[in-house]
C-alpha cells in the first residue's frame, strides 16, 4: 500500500481548489493509499473552507473518500520567502507524520507563480521539506513545478539553474497536465501500435496539422497572472507545443521515462515560427486586476514549420484564444487530396484524422464514401472513436493522473528542461516578431480581418 | 421521362417473386417511369397469383406504386424450347406497347437456368421480341443474364458465342447483382477517392484478405437448381470472385463502362487456387429433388492466391457455406502487425478494415487504442460507419440498383466474358483438384476437424 504525504504549495489558489483537491479526492477514492496532505499558503485559511471551496470541483463525490480527504488534510500559513515558515512547516510535517505513522515519502507540489519557484527550492531544501535523495532509496521527495516554467527563456535557465542546486533531475517533475489527458497519451499509443497510421504520417500523405485551443471563458478571477503571461506563455508554449511535439516526433524506444521526452525535445528544438498574429479579446482591458492599457494577447495564431525530413513542407498551424465562440482542444491532421480521377465529385473532401481532447475525448477519421442511389459520387462521412462512449465515465482526470505518474516515480509525464528550452525559444523568437495585436468581439472565433487574410495568404481552412 | 418494356423470362420463378418484382415496385414507388411487365413462364399463371406471391418481399409498400405494378403487369405462357410461342409473346408484347404508348426500349431478363441461355438468346433475335440495335439509335434493347453464366468453362464459352451471334456487346448483360449493393460499389470509391488507404493497400501492409459468405439457409426449394452447381458455382465463381476482384483491382481510369471491367478482369486473370477443401451439410441429401447419393458441396473454403506485384505473398481465403450458424457476407482486410516495440501488450492486435456487406452494410476500422487508466497498454477498438445509420433506410435493393443501371446503360454493372471466363477457369481448376469433403453439423462454422486443420496449416485466424 502506497504511504506518502503530498505538500501543497500556494493551497489557496485556484489550481488547489479546482484540480488538486478533487484529484486527490478520486485517489482516495479509488486507491487504497494512505495519504497525508499539509497545504500551505500566505494567506490565514482553515482546512474546512479549502475543501468547501473544492467541493463543487469534485466530479463524482464519494463520502469515504471525502471524509478521508477531511481528516488528512491540514493546512499552514507560509510566506514563500520567509525560511524560519519553512522550518515551522517542516517541525508541523514531521509530527503529523510521526502521529500517522507515514512513510517519509513527499511529493511536494509548486502551485504558485515560477517567479517563487527558486527560493522555494532553495527553501525546501535548507528546511529539510525535500531531501536530495538516491534514486534507489526506498524513500522518495519528490518536486512537481507547475507550468509555465519561467516567462522566457533567460528566466527559465535561471529557475532551473537554481533547482539543480539542490535535488537531482529524478526528483524534478515540470508539470504539464496536458500530458496526463488520457487521449493526449493515447496520442503516441495510436500512432505507433497501429500500422494503419505509419506509411500515412509524414509529408507526401499530410496537407497540414492545425491545433486549435479556445477558450469560451475570459481571465476570470486570474486577471493578473494572466496579463504578465498572455495566450502564448500561457498555454502555446507549453500545451499546444507539447501536442505539436506528440504529433510530430519520431517513434521512440519505448514509451516511458527519458525516451519519449528526448523524442519530444529533438523535434521542438527543429521547430520554428513562419508568421502568426495577435488578438486581444473588446473589453480584456476592462477585467479586475488587468492595466487598461494592456497589450497583453488573448489570442494567438501562428503557422510553425519543423525542419526535418518527415514534415518537410508541412504547415503547423496553431490558434488559441479567450472568449470565442466556444471551448473545443482538438487536433486535425489534414491529409493530402487523392488524385481526382475516379469521382464525379473532384476534388473530393481531402481525409482527416481528428483527436478531439476537449469538451469530449474521441477521435475521428474523415472519409469519402459513396452516395447512396448516386453513381461515382461520394461524400465525406465520420467514423468516430469516443473514450466516453466506449469506457464509460470512468476517465481519470489529468491531475489524477499525473499525481499517480508521480508517486510511480514515471518521468514522461514530467517535461524535461530541454523540451523547456526549445519551446521558450520559439516564443521569445515569436515575441521578437513583434506581431500585431487585433481587437475581436467575443464570441466570434477570433479577430475576422487578420483570421481571413492569414487564411488566404496561406490557404488554410480552419476545420472549425 | 424513361419509358420501357420489361420482359422477364421465368416470372415464374423464385427470383422473380423475391427479387425482381419487388425491385419494380421500388422503381415505380421512386421514379416517374413509365413501364411496362410482361412475364413468362412455362407454366400456366395467374398475374394477381404472381403478385401476391411477391408481395411479402416488398419492402415498403407503396400503394400508388403497387396499383401501377398491378396495372402494368402481364403474364403469358412460353415454353423456352418452342419458337412459336415467342412469336406470340413477340406479338402480345407489341399489342401492349401500343395499347400503352410505349417506346418500344426493352429490357429482357433471363431468370432462368444457363442451359436456357443459348435457346432463348436465338428465339428472341428470329421472334423480333428483341432486336439487334446499334449503339447510337435512340430505341434500345437489353438482355439481361442471370448468374451463374454457364456451369463451367466450356460451357460459359458456348453460351457466349451463341449470344453473341444475335446481339451486340452493349446490349448484353451479364448479371452479378452483388456489384449493384451499395456498398459493394462504394468498394472502389473507398479505396480510390480517400488518400488514406493509398499506401496501405498492397503486400506490405496486408496480411492477408478474408472474404466470407455465410448462409443460414439451406437449399430450400431450389435443392435440384443447387445440386447441379454445388457452392462453388453458385456463389464463388461469382459473387465472392468479384468481390475479390474489387479489393484487389488496380485503380481504373473510371469507375464506369469498360475501364473497371478492364481491371476486374486483369486482377481475376491472376488468380490461382492453392489449396481448399469442400464440405456438405448433414442432412442435405434428404432435402427434395436432391438425389440421396449426391457429393454436391454445400460448404467451401479456399486460399487463393495473386500473381502479380502489389499481391505478391497475401492469401486470399474465401469461405462460404449455407446452413451455417449465421447470415454474413463480409471482407476482412487484416492488416500486418506493427512493429512491437512500445506497448506492454506485444504483439499487439492487427489493424483490420472490415467491409460488412450482409446482414448490415458497414464499415468498420479496428485499431488499438489506450486502455484508460493504464500506462502504455493498448486494447483493440472499432471505428464505424454504418450505412443505414447514416443515410437512413433509403438503401435501394441491388436490383432496383441494377434494373436502373441497364435502362441507363451502364455496362460496368454487368461482368464482362473475360471475368466471367477467367473466374470458371480458377473453378475448373479447383474442380480438378477433387478436394475431400467433409460432413458439417447444421448451425456450426463448417466441418470443424477440416476448418481447424487448414487454420493451422495457412496459420490463419477466421475473424467471426
Amino acid at each position: 500500500m502506497d504511504n506518502y504525504t503530498v505538500i501543497i504549495l500556494g493551497a489557496t489558489g485556484d489550481l488547489t481548489k479546482r484540480k488538486l483537491l478533487p484529484s486527490l479526492h478520486a485517489l482516495l477514492s479509488k486507491s487504497g493509499s494512505k495519504v497525508l496532505i499539509v497545504g500551505a499558503a500566505r494567506g490565514d485559511a482553515m482546512v474546512h473552507a479549502l475543501l468547501d471551496d473544492a467541493a463543487p470541483f469534485i466530479q463524482k463525490k464519494d463520502d469515504a473518500a471525502w471524509e478521508q480527504l477531511r481528516s488528512s488534510f491540514h493546512y499552514q500559513q507560509l510566506d514563500f520567502t520567509v525560511a524560519k515558515d519553512y522550518v515551522a512547516l517542516e517541525k508541523f510535517v514531521c509530527q503529523l507524520e510521526k502521529k500517522y505513522n507515514m512513510s517519509g515519502k513527499r511529493l511536494i507540489y509548486l502551485a504558485t507563480a515560477a517567479h517563487f519557484f527558486c527560493t522555494i527550492t532553495e527553501n525546501l531544501s535548507i528546511s529539510g521539506l525535500a531531501k536530495r535523495v538516491e534514486e534507489k532509496d526506498s524513500i522518495w521527495n519528490r518536486i512537481a513545478y507547475e507550468k509555465p516554467f519561467g516567462h522566457d527563456l533567460k528566466s527559465a535557465h535561471e529557475i532551473n539553474e537554481c533547482i539543480k542546486k539542490y535535488f537531482y533531475e529524478y526528483q524534478i517533475y515540470r508539470v504539464d497536465h496536458y500530458l496526463n489527458k488520457e487521449v493526449v497519451a493515447n496520442i503516441a499509443l495510436l500512432r505507433f501500435t497501429n500500422i494503419f497510421f505509419e506509411p500515412l504520417w509524414n509529408h507526401r500523405y499530410i496537407d497540414n496539422v492545425q491545433i486549435i485551443l479556445n477558450e469560451k471563458i475570459g481571465v476570470e478571477s486570474r486577471g493578473g497572472y494572466y496579463d504578465s503571461y498572455g495566450a502564448v506563455a500561457d498555454v502555446v508554449q507549453n500545451h499546444m507545443l507539447e501536442l505539436l511535439a506528440l504529433v510530430a516526433m519520431e517513434s521512440p524506444a519505448k514509451l516511458t521515462g527519458d525516451a519519449i521526452r528526448t523524442e519530444r525535445a529533438k523535434v521542438l528544438e527543429k521547430v520554428s515560427v513562419v508568421e502568426g498574429f495577435l488578438g486581444q479579446y473588446k473589453g480584456y482591458t476592462q477585467e479586475k486586476d488587468v492595466p487598461v492599457d494592456s497589450t497583453t494577447e488573448t489570442f494567438a495564431a501562428f503557422r510553425f514549420a519543423i525542419d526535418n525530413r518527415r514534415w518537410t513542407g508541412v504547415p503547423f498551424y496553431l490558434k488559441t484564444g479567450k472568449k470565442l465562440k466556444k471551448k473545443e482542444t482538438v487536433i486535425h491532421i489534414r491529409f493530402k487530396h487523392v488524385d481526382c480521377l475516379l469521382s464525379k465529385d473532384c476534388p473530393s473532401e481531402p481525409n482527416y484524422l481528428t483527436i478531439r481532447i476537449t469538451p469530449d475525448a474521441t477521435f475521428t477519421l474523415t472519409l469519402n464514401t459513396k452516395k447512396i442511389d448516386k453513381t461515382n459520387e461520394v461524400s465525406p462521412v465520420k467514423m468516430e472513436f469516443c473514450h466516453s462512449c466506449h469506457f464509460g465515465d470512468v476517465t481519470p482526470t489529468a491531475y489524477e493522473t499525473l499525481f499517480e505518474e508521480i508517486v510511480r516515480g514515471e518521468l514522461s509525464t514530467s517535461v524535461r528542461f530541454d523540451e523547456i528550452e526549445y519551446a521558450w525559444k520559439i516564443i521569445d523568437n515569436v515575441r521578437e516578431m513583434k506581431l500585431p495585436l487585433h481587437l475581436y468581439e467575443v464570441g466570434s472565433l477570433g479577430p475576422k480581418a487578420a483570421l481571413q487574410d492569414f487564411s488566404n495568404k496561406h490557404g488554410i481552412r480552419w476545420r472549425e
